[in-house]
């Protein structure tokens, strides 16, 4: 699937993916009433307003973008019927051809990450008979219980050929609290980058290795030393954008033959519309708004990589 | 809900709690060909098997006990379906009376635990209206992304009076690999836990705090110092029997009122059926097992807390 994903970001020029976080206030008006038209100011009534919501930003970018990142919180506070939207995403998108990262930051103990592995990456075993649940292309995973809450989704992308992205430095302003703090004069995040890249070396597709990382684009100095200290691993870059992350911070998450980082955007490209830059598409066009958002964020990305390489 | 949590503890004279990680293959034979037969060998018909083998334990057992913990990952490898019975599970053992502690180990950046935090524990807006998602009365949250990751938690339990478990030792053979960490010359798990003992002092029931923490029975000197670190918490402890953990081991995860630890079994009490002890009542009778197990499992804490306090 590391193979796959950088075929689609070399097909596309665009090391980018669309973070489908869709918050029910980022849906327009019409999606929303046309749902609860249907099913009712009810979960299943938001269910299929996030869902055709997805549907159509999906239509418009589709052909311009490599992969999305659907944010499963945002389905799961919803209950059940928020986790069928969830699963409907991410089987569109995957007929789209796009790579789907599934922003689940599970972890636990031994069998029960396997339990979520299965559930995600794999596939569970039900009598003679095997299903997969949710059947995401990737999955990002939470480090703070070690190597063997790590290692059975480790096992289950060896399988089925997936990955992983392991959360190393995060982009939210207190996430230094316990990851900068020093362990032998290095930050905390240093050593599960070293963990990640030592893992990683084991699990390699042709070029990069299909055990990545998550690094905050708010942390740039942080990335380029990440960079170095996991040169094979796909770095996923949240908090460009609405987060403050802008496309010259961020080159040095990349690596020298212009690979190694994927960068999401989510709000800035899902609620394109309600920004005064793309207002001009109104809530009616606010598939063209997130495409527009999408094509300004590659030509953002793609000029300062091509200044700095 | 921790006044609930420990008026119940204190009517059932029971420190513990019955850990629902349905794996398939605890669920005796009969009750999957039943399900199987209703709904064939799908994912179903594999959601239908662990939910009635969940419905006869709780049953078989609730009169004894405080509180029950669901493991959602052993739920969610079965998707949307799994989820569902996930769902039921909470329902049904409130209408139990049970408290229900979510093990969900969810935790992400502000906005996103935001979302965890209302499908989990709180009650989320479509148009008009509210409803809540899975509605368990305790969650599990890591805290790997620190103070802006868990907040959003907290503010939804103080609307709601519900309450959390903060990851400070996990159970697991590996947890120390980030964990144990010195920092200062002291573990992270130790600054986690001053963390948790912060968050929790503002936020107290009537003589614990709402904010407890989770630390392996697995690890008994970490429980003792930890204890100290946060006297205002309930330490929900997982890792007896199976994981190794026994009564004597667990003394110092409590205060001296006899409270402020609660331990969890699962596939000790779950599974019991399957154990040599109670191999006597087979798996026709496996809630009997089960019930026979809470009964010398609470035995055994009582007695180890009677010799010590």
């Amino acid at each position: 699937m590391i193979n796959k994903l950088i075929e689609r970001i070399q097909k596309t020029g665009a090391p980018i993916v669309v973070g489908l976080d869709p918050m029910l206030s980022y849906v327009p008006e019409h999606v929303q009433k046309a749902a609860f038209e249907e099913y009712g100011e009810t979960l299943r009534g938001a269910a299929e307003a996030i869902w055709q919501f997805n549907k159509e930003i999906v239509d418009k970018t589709y052909d311009l973008i490599p992969a999305v990142k659907p944010q499963i919180a945002m389905y799961e506070q919803f209950g059940v019927e928020g986790l069928e939207a969830y699963k409907k995403t991410v089987d569109y998108c995957k007929s789209k051809g796009l790579v789907v990262i599934g922003d689940v930051k599970r972890g636990d103990i031994g069998s029960t990450s396997a339990a979520y592995a299965v559930g995600h990456l794999g596939k569970v075993q039900v009598g003679s008979r095997t299903y997969s649940g949710f059947d995401e292309d990737f999955a990002t995973v939470n480090p703070y219980l070690g190597s063997d809450g790590v290692k059975p989704f480790i096992e289950v992308c060896k399988e089925e050929k997936k990955g992983l992205f392991i959360l190393v430095k995060t982009s939210n302003p207190s996430s230094g609290e316990f990851q900068d703090q020093l362990v032998d004069g290095r930050p905390l995040y240093e050593l599960v980058g070293e963990k990640v890249a030592e893992w990683g070396e084991e699990h390699c597709g042709d070029s990069y290795s299909y055990i990545g990382a998550v690094v905050g684009a708010t942390y740039p100095e942080q990335g380029k030393v990440l960079r170095k200290v996991m040169p094979k691993s796909f770095i996923l870059v949240p908090g460009y954008g609405a987060q403050g992350g802008k496309g010259k911070d961020l080159v040095h998450f990349f690596n020298e033959d212009g690979l190694g980082a994927i960068v999401n955007s989510s709000r800035g490209i899902i609620a394109a519309y309600k920004q005064e830059t793309y207002a001009k598409f109104g809530a009616e066009h606010f598939g063209e708004a997130s495409r527009a958002a999408v094509e300004d964020m590659i030509a953002d990305i793609r000029g300062a990589l091509e200044a700095a390489l």
